[in-house]
C-alpha cells in the first residue's frame, strides 16, 4: 500500500554510495555440480506483431547455477516493446540497432514536456508531460532495476536486437527463482511462464487477460481511472488479438519528443557492421565513434543542443566537474532528489565504438562497465564486458573472482575451454554468434578466436566483477616468488623463470605469439 | 563465547548509516507460485495466566513465500509478557492498549536507577539499576532486533493487543526458516514449536523445562549465579505450573520507575475507539493527538518532565537540532556509544493520532514508518504502514516495488483484489478485522472499503519499502508519454489522455468519485 | 573475462568501510533442527609428501546448519602448501608453529624485489619480483578472501598445524554449498571432493589432472605461457606422483626474502608449550610476548629493521598515528590503491602471548578478533575468539546474538552444555583437544574447564559477533528491573536481588567461586 517515495530511498542509495546493496542468493544444493557446460541457443520463440522474443530455458542447469535468465528481443521498424516490469534486475545489451527507451521511477517528476498541445480539437488545451525518454544505440548496456516499468521502441529501419540478462537470484527479488514479467498491457503470455511448470511447480492458474490490469474487476478500474468501460476493456486487453503480443507495431510511428539534432546522427547506425573489421586501423572512425559517445552523454543533461555547440572549451570544463561530482551539479533550483535517482544515468556504451579498457591492435580489445562507470549497477549488482578478438588471438586462462559470467557471442566464433575445481574440462568447444555459455565463479576459462573478428558480451553477477589471470605479465603465477613457483610445479629455477616471464602480454595474446612459438 | 561488545558493533551501524545490513533470503523453489491467496485468521491459541498468544501457521504457503511469521498477543491488566528473544527481527504493532516494554542491549549501561532502596529490611542498602524502560501506546510500531531480550507489561485496564511480524528470512537469522522464541523463564512451549513438525522436520526432542535455563545442569547454574538450589529451581521453571505460560499475572502490579507526570496521560488510551470514526473532521482532536506524540517523543530523553514545561521555545529549538543530528547530542559527558545504540529510538506511533503522510479528508489517511523515521529499522530491514479508508473509498491499483506486504486488518472490512504476473486474480475477497493477507512483491493490489472506517497495518519486508501506483496522478501510466500509452493500450490519443488524466487523485480515491462516475 | 582491477574494487571496500559486504545464506529448511550436537574429530585424512590435511565432513548436520567446512593442515619442516584458492572465505588459525604465507591479489603490484639476480648463469640478468610475503606464528588468525590464491610454508622444525574454517554460506560464494579448492598445481584430489557424492549430488566427472591447468589443452597453455611442452606437462601435473599431494617437501628449503633480523626470533616458537600453564604468573614472559607481537606488527611496514631500533620514542609516535589512520600513510609517492587492499593486514595474533580482552588471573583469558581489529574481516564476515580457562573455572551461560560459533579445542578438555529454544540440552559433554563443536546462533552455552588449562579457538560467522551473557554482572538478568525479574521467575524480591547481584564476575568465574559456594 501507500508509502514513502521510493525515489527518496534510491537517492539515498546513491548519496551514500553503497547504501542499498543487492546481494545474491546461492544456488540450492548441488546445483553447481556441473559435469558439462553447453553453448546454448534460445529454445523458445514467441512471435509478436512487431518482433519476437526468444528465451533460454532458465531451468537449464548452467543457468540455475548462475541464477540468471536470458532472453533476446527483436524489434522491427516502428515496433514498441510494451511497458513491463520484472521481479529481478535486468541488464540489457543492444546487439544491433538504435531507438528510444523509457523507465518510470515512482516519485520522480515528469520532466519532459511536449512543446505544443498534442491535441487541439477540443476546447481545453492539453500539454503532455512524462518522465525522461532516452536514446539507445548499438553497444549500449541498459540497467533496469527490479520493479521499474521499462519500454523500448525502434524508430529506425535496422531491426533492434536486445539481449537481456535477468538476475533472478538478486536479493532485490524477494519472490522465488522464477523470472516474472508483469506486463501493463496486452493479452499474451509472459515469456518465461512456460518454464514454470517444468521447474517442478504447479503452473499458475489459467489466464484470461495476462496483463496486470486484466485480473482486476471492471468496476475497480473504472473507479481508479475514472474512465468508461471501453477504455477499461482496452486496458485489460480484452478484445485484443493474442497474436499482437509483447511487441506491437505503431502505425505511422511514435512521436516522442527528444532534444533536437538527434535524428540525423542515428541514421548511421546500420552502416557500422561492414566497417567493423578494420576499425582499429582507421583512426578517424574511432574519433567519430568517441565523439558520438560524448554527444550522447551530453544528452543526459537535456539542454537544447544548439546551445551546446557554442563554446567547446566551456563544454570541456563542465565535463570535468561533472565527472568527479555527478549528483552535485551546481545548477541552482534543482533539489538533491532530482539530481540523484531521477536523473541517474541508465545506459553506457561498451560497443566497438567506445574507448576500450584493454587494447592490443594485434589481438583485440575489451571494454567493461562496472558500478564505477555506471553507478546504478551498484544497486543491481551486475556488470558487463564487451570484447573482440582477432583471428587466432587468445585471452589467457583466468577465472572470475567474485561473479558468474554469462558469455553471449555476438559475431564470429571462438574455441573456449572451461575447467572446474577438480581439473576437469567442463567445456571444450566452439562458441558461435547467438549462443551463450555460463562460466561459473572461480572456474578457469580461456579462449582463442576462430574468426577474423570474434566478439562477445559477458554479463557478470557482481557490480565490480574481478578476474585473476593465470598466465602472462602480472598474472597469479607472475606474482608468486620464483622459488614458490619452482617448488609448486616441480620445475628448475630457470624453467620457473620462463613460466613467470615468457609471455610479455597482459591479457590478450596476439596470434603471432603462437605462430612464433611454433616456428621456433 | 566471550567477545567484543555488541553495542560497539551496533553503534557503528548507526554511525556509518548503512553499516549493518540485514538482507533477506529468497523463498525456495516454487514457494511463491501461489494460485490463490487467503485472508487468514490465527489458527492456534495458547492461553496463559495473564493473556493469550495466537499464531498463524508459518508453513502456510503465503507466509512461506513472504518468509514471515505472524502472531498476536493479548495481555490483560497487570500482565507481563516474560522476557524472550527471537532468532529473527520482529516488528510489533500495538493494536490496542498502553503499557511498558523493555529490551536488553548487551554492553549498554544500566541507566535507570531506582530512586530509593527497593528493600530496607536487610542491613545493606540495595539500589536497583536496570536498562531503560519504555512506554508504548496504541498505534505504536516497536522494533525488536534479533537476539535482543524483550518484555512487555500492561499496567492499564484495557487489554493490550500486540500483533507481531517476525521476519524469518532476514539475513540476521543464521538458523533455518523456523521462527524460534527463546524464553528466559517459565515452563511452557514456545508458540511456534507445534509447527515445526509440520514443516517436515523432526520435532526437537521432548522438553522438560522449556526455557533456556532448564537445559543446564543445576551445578552450572548454581556456580554461574552463586545462588541456592531453590532459586535455581525457579530459574529453570521446575515446579511451575505449565499453565502459567508466556504471559503471567503480576499480583499488585509491577512497580517500574518512569519519569513523572506520565500515568495520568495514559488513562486516556481506552477512550480512543469511540471517537475514531470522525477524527479527521475534528481538528482539535488531531492537535491533541500530535501533541501527545510530541510529548512521548520527548520521553526518549529521559529528563524530568517538570523541567520540560518551562520554556517551550527552547524546546522547539532543541527539537530541530536533534532532528538533523540524532546521535550527535551536545550534552557533555556522554560518550558516542551511549548516544547511539544504547539510546536508539525503538518505537514510533503510526496510529490514527499520528500525523499522516497521505491525507484526503474524504477518502482516508496513510502513515508509514521506514528507516528514515525510525533508524533502527535499517538494521531490521522492515517497515510498516497504517492506513484507514472511508466507506467506498479506494486505494488505486499499485504494487510493492521492493518488498512483500502483509496486510493485517484492524477494524472494519474492505474488498481487496490481488493480481499476479500472469494477469490472474489470486485474491478477490473481503479482508475483515483480525485477518491477514500477504501481497507478494510486484503483485498488483487495490482495495475498496466496505465499512465506514476500514483500517489496517501493513508490515513490509524492506526498511524503505516503495510502491508504484498504476492509476491516478503521478502514476506509472501518468508518467509514460501519451503516444506510448496510446500504442500500448491500443487507444486513440484522446482516450489515452483520459487514461492519463481523468483521475485527479494521487492514491486515495473518495467514494464520491465512483458515485459521480456512475451517475454521469 | 577481462575486467576492471579487482584491487580497485577492494580498495573501495576499505575506503568506504562497509562497501563490500558478504552476507550469509540461511540453511535450508529444517537444517538447524538439531536434536543432538557432537564434539567431532576429523573423519578423513589425506597424506601428502610434506604433511597431511584432515577434514571434517561438511555434510554433518551441525556443519550444514552453521554453513561451514572445517579442515586441519599439518606441514612438516620445509613443507610448502601449494597455492590454491577457494570459492568461499577462509579463516585460518595457527594452532602451532611458524612460517611464511602469501596471497596473490590481482591487480596489486609486485612489491618484493629480490636483492640480487636469482640466476647468473645466463646472459641476461633476472631479478625476481613478487607480491608481499608474510610471516605467521602460533596464535595467528589469517584471513583468506574468496578466490584469492594462498600458499604457506614451514621453515621451522616444529610442525605447523593450521585449522581452517571455510564459510561456504558466505554470499561471496555464488556457487552451491560445496566447499571447493582450486589447486594451481599437483595431481591430487581436492580435500572436500569425497563429500560431494554424499551430499546427494553426482560427483563431478573423473579427473585426470586435478589442478586448474590440467583441464586445458596443451596448445592453449603453450600459447598462453609461451613455454615448451615439458614445462606445460609440469604445469598440468602430468608425470607427477599423485602421492606428492597438496603439501610438498622443498629440498633445501625455499629461499624467500624477508626483512632482516627475523629468523632468529622465530626459533623460539617451539618452546612455548611447556611454559604456558603458568604464563599469567610470570610477568616477564608476558612482556616478552607482547613485545614480540609489537615487533611482528611493525613488520607490516616492511622497513629495514635496523632502522627501527634507533629511536624508540619516534617509533611510538608513528604507531599512534598509524592506529587512527591506517591506509593514510604519509609516505610520499604511494598511491591510494597500494595503501589500501594491496597492503591490507591479513593476520592478527590472538594466541596466549597477545594482550587479552577479558582477563581474570584466577579464571582465564579471552582475546577476540573482529573487523574492528582486522578490517579485512569486514569483507569475509567472519571473526574469531581465543580463550583459555583454569581448572574448574567456567564461563557463564550466554548466547551468540548474531553468529554461529564453531568451537575447536586446542588443549585440555572442558565440559560444555548447549541448550536450544525449547529448553532442551542438545549437548552436555566433554570437548577435548582436537575436537570441534558447533554452537548455533542464539543457543545458550556454558562451559567449565576440566584441565589445568583448557584452551580453544571459536570461529564466528559474523565479522562483529556479539554475545549476551545470561548470568553475572551486566548480564541480561542484571539489566532487567528487579520487579520484572521477580515476576518473571516467580521469586521474592530478595531472591531476585540475589539472582541479579550474587555473581560479581562478568564472564569468567574462577573455580574458587564454586568451591566457596559448596563449602558455604
Amino acid at each position: 500500500m501507500a508509502t514513502k517515495l521510493l525515489a527518496l530511498s534510491l537517492s539515498f542509495c546513491f548519496l551514500l554510495l553503497g547504501g542499498c546493496f543487492a546481494l545474491r542468493e546461492q544456488p540450492e544444493q548441488n546445483e553447481c555440480q556441473l559435469e558439462r557446460l553447453n553453448a546454448l541457443e534460445p529454445d523458445n520463440r514467441i512471435e509478436s506483431e512487431g518482433g519476437l522474443i526468444e528465451t533460454w530455458n532458465p531451468n537449464n542447469k548452467q543457468f540455475r547455477c548462475a541464477g540468471v535468465a536470458l532472453s533476446r528481443a527483436t524489434l522491427q521498424h516502428n515496433a514498441l516493446r510494451r511497458p513491463y516490469y520484472s521481479n529481478a534486475p535486468q541488464e540489457i545489451f543492444i546487439q544491433q540497432g538504435n531507438g528510444y527507451f523509457g523507465m518510470v521511477f515512482p516519485g520522480c517528476p515528469e520532466t519532459f514536456e511536449e512543446p505544443q498541445e498534442s491535441e487541439q480539437g477540443e476546447g481545453r488545451r492539453y500539454r503532455d508531460r512524462h518522465q525522461k525518454v532516452n536514446r539507445f544505440r548499438e553497444g549500449d548496456i541498459i540497467a533496469v532495476p527490479t520493479g521499474i516499468v521499462f519500454w523500448m521502441y525502434n524508430d529506425q529501419d535496422t531491426p533492434v536486437i536486445a539481449v537481456s540478462l535477468t538476475d533472478i537470484r538478486s536479493s532485490n527479488n524477494q519472490l522465488d527463482q522464477m523470472p516474472r514479467r508483469f506486463y501493463l498491457a496486452g493479452n499474451h503470455e509472459q515469456e518465461f511462464l512456460r518454464y514454470q511448470h517444468q521447474q517442478g511447480g504447479k503452473q499458475e492458474q489459467e489466464n484470461e487477460g495476462n496483463n496486470i490490469f486484466s485480473g482486476f474487476k471492471r468496476d475497480f478500474l473504472e473507479d481508479a481511472f475514472n474512465v468508461n468501460r471501453h477504455i477499461v476493456d482496452r486496458l485489460q486487453g480484452r478484445n485484443e488479438d493474442e497474436e499482437k503480443g509483447a511487441i506491437v507495431k505503431v502505425k505511422g510511428g511514435l512521436s516522442i519528443i527528444s532534444p533536437p539534432e538527434k535524428q540525423a546522427r542515428h541514421q548511421r547506425g546500420s552502416r557500422q557492421e561492414e566497417d567493423e573489421d578494420e576499425d582499429e586501423e582507421r583512426q578517424p572512425r574511432h574519433q567519430r565513434g568517441s565523439r558520438q559517445e560524448e554527444e550522447e552523454d551530453e544528452d543526459e543533461e537535456r539542454q537544447p543542443r544548439h546551445q551546446r555547440r557554442r563554446g567547446e572549451e566551456e563544454e570541456e570544463d563542465k565535463k570535468e566537474r561533472r565527472g568527479s561530482q555527478k549528483g552535485k551539479s551546481r545548477r541552482q533550483g534543482d533539489n538533491g532528489l532530482e539530481e540523484t535517482v531521477c536523473t541517474a544515468k541508465l545506459r553506457l556504451n561498451i560497443g566497438p565504438s567506445s574507448s576500450p579498457d584493454i587494447y592490443n591492435p594485434e589481438a583485440g580489445r575489451i571494454k567493461t562497465v562496472t558500478s564505477l562507470d555506471l553507478p546504478v549497477l551498484r544497486w543491481l549488482k551486475l556488470s558487463a564486458e564487451h570484447g573482440s578478438l582477432h583471428k587466432n588471438a587468445m585471452f589467457v586462462p583466468h577465472y572470475n573472482l567474485n561473479a558468474n559470467s554469462i558469455i553471449y557471442a555476438l559475431k564470429g566464433r571462438a574455441r573456449l575451454q572451461v575447467v572446474n575445481c577438480n581439473g576437469n574440462t567442463v567445456f571444450d568447444g566452439e562458441l558461435e554468434a547467438g549462443r551463450a555459455l555460463t562460466v561459473p565463479q572461480n572456474y578457469a576459462v580461456a579462449a582463442k578466436s576462430l574468426s577474423d573478428r570474434f566478439s562477445y558480451v559477458a554479463f557478470k553477477t557482481n557490480d565490480r566483477a574481478g578476474i585473476a589471470r593465470l598466465a602472462g605479465t602480472s598474472s597469479v603465477i607472475n606474482n608468486l616468488p620464483l622459488d614458490v613457483v619452482a617448488a609448486t610445479f616441480n620445475l628448475q629455477r630457470n624453467e620457473a623463470r620462463q613460466l613467470k616471464s615468457n609471455n610479455p602480454f597482459k591479457f590478450l595474446v596476439p596470434a603471432r605469439q603462437s605462430e612464433n612459438r611454433a616456428s621456433a
